[in-house]
């Protein structure tokens, strides 16, 4: 739906809801497809939501959940009775109705589940088990297996039972008689092979799976180098326990580079793009602001102790924005592309030093550059080439220290298992600063005693 | 692939190389992923991977081509013959063929393509028309087509006809006797109906499509809101011509998030993360520090204008740091969320003045916070409360300014086509930077003014 058309039929809906001509809004519902209702609904003000959604059918309702942003299905989560709620998680996937339900209050949880189908609640306790970022966490239980000695007709019989269940069946995965995964058939290889012939011969050995455990982030990056659209999930025995779809790994992958820029900004994770409350937004940016000021208070005091030199020569403090500024940028250029290479785990393994020496290089190149520009800017300016060549050391030190800290902390921040995107937020630039004001700062200072 | 498994071959495969075994590399050839030799590869130095890559067959060599970075698949295609380079792009899928041709210098494509199977050429020359960032761009030709009239046993016999040349088939599209795509039928419905059946009565009619001439970006979005593991593309009239798998999406999604967090930083999109060559990178980078630079020259001329403001209160400049740092973070905070938010098409359509006051008033609540502290520290550290006062009024609206340049360059220039993400670059910031020091020098002067 393009956003025109979109607007439209917004401005439809609302007066629809104006006037509550429920039929005509429930036409509308289901001609639209559940991803563009959801856009529709959170163009709404709140009230509209609830009753718009109040309209739509558990099962529709279910999808419709599912693509509403994170502030808006609060609103909505919590607006719908207990009842209808149990009704529209018992139309999900385990993997969907387990999201929703730790989305809510502990009692409020355990009242939805009371009210959901036995087995799909069994199904949902137990993902509620496994850590949200882990493959368990994201994975879901609705899996057509069969067991290697079983026939391609057996097979075809067991998509035909699951088929109501699953919607997005791409892949069967073939089992041994205890469980353990042992192949993988596609759905192409079953319509073009004889009703009788075994699993066991079709069937492509070379599975890659992943173990419950694994990390959200490295199942997408496995995802995204082999090129798969589902991947198997066994436990600690190589036993299928579950599955995790493409469009799930597209969301990791959207979530994780979400996240990596908003460190990069010094906002916190928590913070999501729909959030409307200012107060919460403001309460989650306000840290880093805080981390960053209290060590640029640093700089004061750097400052302070340098006032003497500052005194004698005023023309000192005029380059401290300038003599930031290219540290400051010299610094996140190379502290994001490391942070962008650990994050798609690019630049192999051995790779480390050669990265961190080629950071460094480039940054000897370009301090020389813009030195050699500061060095004919002081001089044209100022007509002193002896504090110009100072200010040049200066600079082209401070650049070379803060693309060193930049290339090196995301690595760091890597090995001690801290999100190395911090490393191109506040705390390091403010570091950077202060480092780079004492450095400026000394290498003056040192210039003003030799011409005395 | 664990990194530690991966050491431990690539030292393995050196030391065979050097004893030039080649029954046993081409035995670990066979027995490894492409995507897994397309790592190794990359871990060798120059020489030992061309060696290494001359020893893959053209049908496996054709996947590993393709999972090379950038960088090392240059070397590797420049370092093949062009009959083998012929070879292996023939073997690959038509989207993937059009890639590597389309790297290549213009007489040297000539000759592959000489030299490639008649219909293989017909269709990569077919797609070179279309724009690198397009829909047509990115699709591939192979597809599974059956007309509406017919039968499933017609769409299975398609299936067996395509299968050699499509591995990943997971939809049928259904067209009229004039080409245009009416209708859209699963494997799984394949399977599950009888072989008499006409495709017309399982075909779901409500197919998600996307014009040739879209934007990358924009259909990625669209792959992404409405979970698709595939997207037939048409053309004006609506004939299909080809279909984007999920896999192309999710590269062109990982493409845009690095590319919007390399302008974030102010880095060339041009570089990409395995770039050796350190002066290639320094050239890449250096534009961006030279607009920054010019810039906080400007910062320059604005402290030489209020020298005596400085020369009376020299604690004036202990501030700059700061005060530049405080609007840089805040503004940046600002930036980075409305850019994310435009990338990822969130927030509604009429919603952006709500994101904008949302910002704004975010602002005004944290610098009331920081402006208080840096009230106090003026306070302790200086024993002038009146002096502080004035660094924080100036502080307070350095940061509102920062925040709504922050908030609104983004929407400015993704409304004349610029990718907004340069908003958080160092343009903007240097802009903030220096509107930043001349709103601060103001505020102090008219202090020092008064209090006189």
């Amino acid at each position: 739906m393009e956003t025109n058309d979109r607007k439209e039929i917004v401005e439809n809906i609302r007066y629809l809801l104006d006037v509550r001509d429920e039929p005509k809004l429930k036409n509308i519902i289901i001609d639209t497809h559940p991803a563009d209702l959801a856009d529709i609904i959170q163009d709404l003000d709140d009230d509209e939501k609830i009753f718009l959604f109040s309209l739509i059918k558990p099962e529709i309702a279910s999808d419709v959940v599912l693509e509403l942003d994170e502030v808006t299905r609060e609103l909505i989560v919590t607006s719908v009775e207990t009842e209808r709620l149990s009704a529209i998680v018992d139309e999900m996937d385990s993997d969907d109705a387990t999201d929703v339900v730790s989305e809510l209050p502990e009692q409020r949880a355990k009242e939805v589940l009371a009210l959901v189908d036995t087995q799909d609640r069994a199904e949902v306790q137990k993902l509620l088990l496994h850590d949200e970022e882990s493959a368990g966490g994201i994975m879901a239980l609705e899996i057509v297996t069969v067991y290697d000695d079983e026939t391609v007709d057996d097979a075809i019989q067991q998509i035909r039972e699951k088929a109501d269940e699953i919607e997005d069946i791409y892949y069967i995965y073939a089992i041994d008689r205890g469980g353990r995964l042992v192949g993988i058939v596609s759905l192409q290889q079953i319509i073009l092979s004889k009703a009788k012939t075994l699993i066991r011969e079709i069937m492509d050995l070379d599975v890659i799976s992943v173990t419950v455990e694994k990390d959200q982030e490295e199942v997408a990056n496995l995802v995204r180098k082999y090129d798969l659209v589902a991947v198997p999930v066994v436990d600690a025995y190589n036993r299928l326990v579950g599955r995790i779809t493409i469009d799930d790994i597209v969301d990791v992958l959207q979530e994780e580079a979400t996240e990596d820029m908003q460190r990069m900004a010094g906002i916190s994770e928590e913070e999501v793009l729909q959030e409307t409350s200012t107060f919460r937004i403001a309460r989650f940016r306000l840290p880093w602001l805080i981390i960053a000021f209290i060590g640029e208070i640093g700089g004061i005091s750097v400052l302070n102790h340098f006032k003497a030199s500052i005194q004698q020569i005023i023309s000192i403090s005029f380059f401290i924005p300038v003599i930031m500024a290219m540290a400051g940028n010299a610094g996140i250029q190379s502290s994001t592309i490391v942070v962008r290479s650990i994050a798609l785990s690019e630049g192999g393994t051995s790779r480390i030093w050669e990265r961190f020496f080629r950071e460094i290089k480039v940054a000897f190149l370009n301090s020389f550059v813009l030195s050699s520009m500061i060095f004919i800017v002081v001089w044209v300016m100022f007509q002193q080439p002896d504090f110009g060549l100072a200010i040049a050391v200066a600079m082209m030190l401070v650049i070379l220290i803060a693309a060193t800290v930049g290339a090196t902390a995301p690595f760091l921040l890597n090995k001690i298992n801290i999100d190395p995107a911090i490393a191109t937020g506040p705390f390091i630039t403010t570091c950077n600063d202060v480092l780079g004001l004492f450095i400026y700062l000394i290498s003056v200072t040192t210039y003003i005693n030799w011409i005395k």
